[in-house]
């Protein structure tokens, strides 16, 4: 007997009746004669709400109280599972992070997985029993509860997987897998059947939301096949493994887009060594996450400094930065919001020589300005203006991925 | 320094204002130089909605995972209440039945307490922190989390009290303390200031609504003095200890009134020994309680047996009733629902024969007829028809209560 592990999200359990669906689809994995293990979220937006009673009572949480308030939406969750699967007439259990023994750091908000015991889980396969796990949720080694932060859920469904050694991880959500493109801006665009972890990875991280990239660096790292599917359809959606001869070899997988971004410029920067490593150093100090950097070539003994940053962020970053400047008397800084990052993804893109070229022309016949470019191995990312990104989409889609 | 444990209802929690308030109440007294231990019971009617989620999802939900469900009420409570706390620059943790180690049986939705591990809170406290404790729930020994029932708040905090050795137990609730009568009825009814832990008993089992009997039991079996006070004022409430000397020796304490108990009579039973043994056998395996019990005096060789439960009960007890009447070849049996429980209660009464014939003097007085009536050294109580009431406890209240 296979164990496999699903996960539904805050959408696919956000009232009774699709907690009662999410019952049934979890009883038919039964009968067909798999051991279930189920991860749950938080019910619809319950996560928002209780961070909005937080925020009333105080501007700055401490954040062990906030894990101890948000851990709740997920134990509703749990509860209510298990009530629906247990009165269709299957037995079930229900566990908290902690009953189960997923044992993180003490980072709190934000805790690393550190070890999952599966004794308990085992146990309860044994006695042939349905079991419910709340996801987002661990406990440190102090007993204090703690959440692994955004898309945790996914997290602790692909690192259960890994630690019962599962068929499979099936993460079920509101869209029925990893597409092309996003449908909303190119209705052409269409589902991907398989991916490499590492183009999912690379499109996690450049804006594809369907899956949280940590989830899928802790499928990659322990060999978990992750299976993205719709939770009201019983169509196949993604299925993301490693890359292996029978994967399609499209040139580019898929492209994603990100308008979460801003992008800061130091302006006049003197072009001495250290000068960048003084920047990044205090932004990391800060806590400010960086994504792409530019840095231009070097003018009259100056160059200017660009990077990007969430637009949560920016205002933090903004402030560490004027500093900075100052210090580093720079002429001084720019702020952007009205920014997008529109990238291509593609294993194939290691073999196939051109492809930056070719997105380049395809942005310059659209008129599209092309402010930062970053490459990896699989992946080419231009941060265009935001009023250009849908023109943008489309034509790349229509250039790298259609006729298939 | 004192152990001070401070337990506040839902309705003094119920939103962002009154937990500020809380806190601010919390703090005033550890500032006068004691450790403060907060008991808190989930938000306003937060268990009610919960409640509400599960019967959407089945009428009859396990009581594992009903817990489960109704334990992240509490949960919620600590985490803001400490964030309000610790906005104040008070240093606090939020801890579960489970972090403290509230230990139960496996009783679910009415546990009760089997041990309470200290050592937890005792280290929190030596850290100076102000403890906040989710009321309510515990654990069993093999980790699944419990709830201790209606009230059960009152009884974490009593136990705890009890536990720490703690000064005294507070009990911050939505009325200012325990009445002569209830003031909805008797306008001119006053506060008792100070009750034994009997009385206070007989109070809670005949209808006063302000604190649960268990938790009262708890404390006279500990010797935890408890003071019912009001979270919206200053003034003293009322104090809830063993009798002694320097109590107010009023004959009678209080007038306590219930509606929600339903009368069940068997009429025409042959009376044999036996009888009333079958009858209260199956109501108790029907898990029926049954209050009070009256046998009239046979005629003919037959008898009425009359009995009361609570309302919500009283449809089980009817099923069980009709069948075990036609095993006895009874002639039939009769329901009542309109009726009413009113009690005397007061120490007193031990010393001061005459206290039963006044009382139903008074009600005779009013034209009250009384269908039952059962006595304890401490209280006696009547049954009467639920439309006369207000009547006569008003009537019992100027008899015995007034001119204090």
């Amino acid at each position: 007997m296979g164990i496999i592990v699903q996960k539904y999200g805050g959408s696919s359990v956000a009232n009774a009746e699709r907690i009662k669906n999410v019952a049934k689809r979890v009883i038919k994995t039964k009968k067909q004669g798999n051991a279930v293990v189920v991860v749950v979220s938080a019910l619809g937006d319950t996560t928002d709400t209780l961070l909005k009673m937080a925020y009333e009572i105080t501007p700055a949480p401490p954040e062990r109280e906030l894990d101890m308030l948000l851990a709740t939406g997920e134990q509703v969750s749990v509860a209510l599972l298990s009530m629906a699967i247990y009165s269709l007439g299957y037995q079930t259990i229900s566990l908290t992070g902690q009953q189960v023994g997923i044992v993180t750091d003490a980072v709190h908000t934000k805790a690393k997985i550190l070890d999952i015991r599966s004794e308990r889980i085992l146990k309860a396969i044994k006695e042939d029993k349905i079991v419910i796990v709340a996801g987002f949720q661990g406990v440190t080694v102090d007993n204090n509860i703690t959440t692994l932060g955004r898309g945790g859920s996914d997290t602790t469904a692909v690192a259960l997987a890994a630690k019962l050694k599962a068929d499979i991880c099936e993460i079920y959500t509101d869209v029925d897998g990893v597409y092309t493109a996003d449908p909303r801006i190119v209705p052409n665009a269409f589902k991907i059947f398989k991916l490499s972890f590492d183009e999912m990875l690379e499109m996690a991280a450049t804006g594809a939301k369907v899956l949280q990239a940590r989830s899928v660096e802790f499928g990659r790292n322990h060999n978990v096949n992750i299976h993205v599917r719709s939770s009201f359809s019983e169509e196949p959606g993604t299925l993301i493994k490693e890359a292996d001869e029978t994967m399609e070899k499209a040139i580019i997988s898929g492209i994603t887009h990100d308008i979460d971004e801003a992008k800061i410029t130091i302006l006049g920067v003197p072009d001495r060594p250290g000068i960048a490593a003084k920047v990044f150093r205090v932004l990391a100090d800060a806590n400010v996450n960086v994504d792409m950097i530019i840095q231009n070539v070097s003018e009259k003994g100056c160059t200017d400094i660009s990077f990007t940053v969430v637009k949560n962020d920016l205002a933090k970053a903004k402030d560490v930065v004027d500093k900075v400047a100052v210090e580093l008397k720079a002429r001084g800084t720019a702020c952007d919001e009205g920014i997008a990052k529109i990238s291509l993804i593609g294993a194939g893109m290691r073999t196939h020589p051109g492809v930056a070229a070719d997105m380049f022309s395809v942005l310059a016949e659209n008129n599209v300005n092309i402010e930062m470019i970053s490459t990896s191995s699989i992946k080419i990312s231009c941060v265009i203006n935001e009023k250009d990104m849908n023109l943008a989409v489309k034509a790349l889609h229509d250039k790298f991925c259609s006729g298939k």
